[in-house]
């Protein structure tokens, strides 16, 4: 099960490839992108899970994110956000649900279920196919970050694998989807009710939360509109609420006068590449 | 003649602007963008001139430049490649002439004279727009850089102006550009002859230089497609025997691997950018 080379460009020393592969999970042609830095060894690997309307293609161009991964010997891996070619209907009719907008869980709603697993192939089939693909190259560690719904994705993917993940970062994520417009279609549509997206909702996992405290470092803009505008759609507060009551080190930069666009995640996706690329040297 | 704010985002802890305002030269309404970094008094200029299809979008948004122009507190302006919205038959037809390829030279062919004057548009509307508009935030200094298409209206703005950029650096220019395909449809297209074009070619400019010799960086891929295609649309050998022959400081570097994109570019920007502002700061 490996993954074939779509095309290739050199970045910052590394290389950036774009691959796709047949996916068992999705049944359908899968396309990620993986950022090699030059390097003798294994290195690990930070996932950056995309925003909604994403693909593979826009923190690759968008974020700059490269030059620090480059320097500290990470690689990046950036997985589609959706299943892709499947004929599914409505499945292009909105930008938040459907294409673009697979939420990274696994749909359980008859119409979804066949292909909406990106649950199961960011955390099962994706590392599997990096492995058969790269092998020596990537080491066995990985650590995850994203951005509103991928913020969303990593830090649920975290919280839901305990020990799979090194560290985890997000910038502007959708931290309790239960509660907000954003999640509560995406869990009607892909799992029957909002209420069965209480096992993907970051808020909701963290008040339920046992395990030891962890650093969670969030970056999110003090003019972005999905925060200022007539709704909510993210919740920080709500994030910040949650992990003070179970002691996780969460450090929550509002950044005045940023907004939710990858100028804004250019603007501090150092710090962020820096924090995995320590805690994965550990 | 001030232009108006068609948006504007913070990155990097300046302000992104894209710009719109009548062109008494293009006579049509001019979009260019600009980097403010967080400064307490005039900043200088880098101006960037952008390659073949390129508008003032594709440099803000991968190149990642900004990181460095902030921090050595460098404004830059992004104009675009050419007039837009006029209706001139055959202008979009090809991605190598007319619309996004007004090659930096003032028309003289009757179908086009009336809008392509690039070469006046960055040289002397522009400045007096960005003076008009921003006033005491932009200091009198400016320097030129560009990609393609855009190098090559880099080193000829700059040879073609003394005095007016303090320094000129490129990424894969059209070096010779009477002497490749790019240029010859260039050149008869819009003055009638490729003959015409010398004047507005660097080798050409160069062997004809009687000034004082000057630092001129230039970056270029070594697999780049338009250099080992089967035609070499870019000729920096031919850059570097004129140079030689002047006196002129040229550093170019062959960076192997690197293609044309915008991940070279991204790759080198800071070299770049440091080069001007060092040049800016004497």
């Amino acid at each position: 099960m490996t993954a074939a080379v779509k095309s290739s460009v050199k970045v910052f020393g590394g290389m950036l490839q774009r691959m796709t592969h047949a996916s068992a999970v999705c049944k359908c042609e899968m396309t990620f992108a993986i950022f090699l830095p030059e390097a003798s060894g294994p290195v690990p690997c930070l996932y950056w899970l995309s925003g909604l309307t994403c693909t593979d293609e826009n923190f690759s161009q968008k974020a700059g994110g490269f030059r620090t991964a480059a320097s500290r010997g990470v690689a990046m891996v950036m997985p589609d956000t959706s299943p892709r070619g499947v004929t599914i209907e409505g499945a292009d009719d909105s930008y938040d649900f459907g294409s673009g907008a697979g939420f990274y869980v696994d749909a359980t709603e008859p119409k979804w279920k066949d292909n909406y697993q990106m649950y199961s192939y960011v955390t099962k089939e994706l590392p599997e196919v990096l492995k058969a693909t790269f092998g020596e190259k990537l080491s066995s560690k990985a650590s995850i970050s994203g951005h509103s719904m991928g913020g969303h994705g990593a830090i649920t993917l975290y919280l839901k694998n305990p020990g799979m993940y090194s560290s985890v970062s997000a910038f502007a994520p959708i931290c309790n989807p239960t509660a907000v417009p954003w999640g509560n279609k995406a869990f009607e549509g892909y799992l029957g009710s909002v209420d069965a997206g209480k096992a993907h909702d970051s808020v909701e996992l963290i008040n339920g939360y046992a395990g030891a405290p962890f650093p969670l470092l969030v970056d999110q803009g003090a003019a972005d509109n999905f925060l200022t505008g007539d709704v909510n759609q993210l919740q920080p507060a709500k994030l910040e609420e949650a992990c003070k009551a179970k002691g996780i080190d969460l450090t929550l930069r509002m950044q005045p006068g940023y907004d939710h666009s990858y100028f804004f995640i250019s603007s501090f996706i150092e710090d962020h590449v820096n924090f995995h690329a320590d805690a994965l040297a550990k």
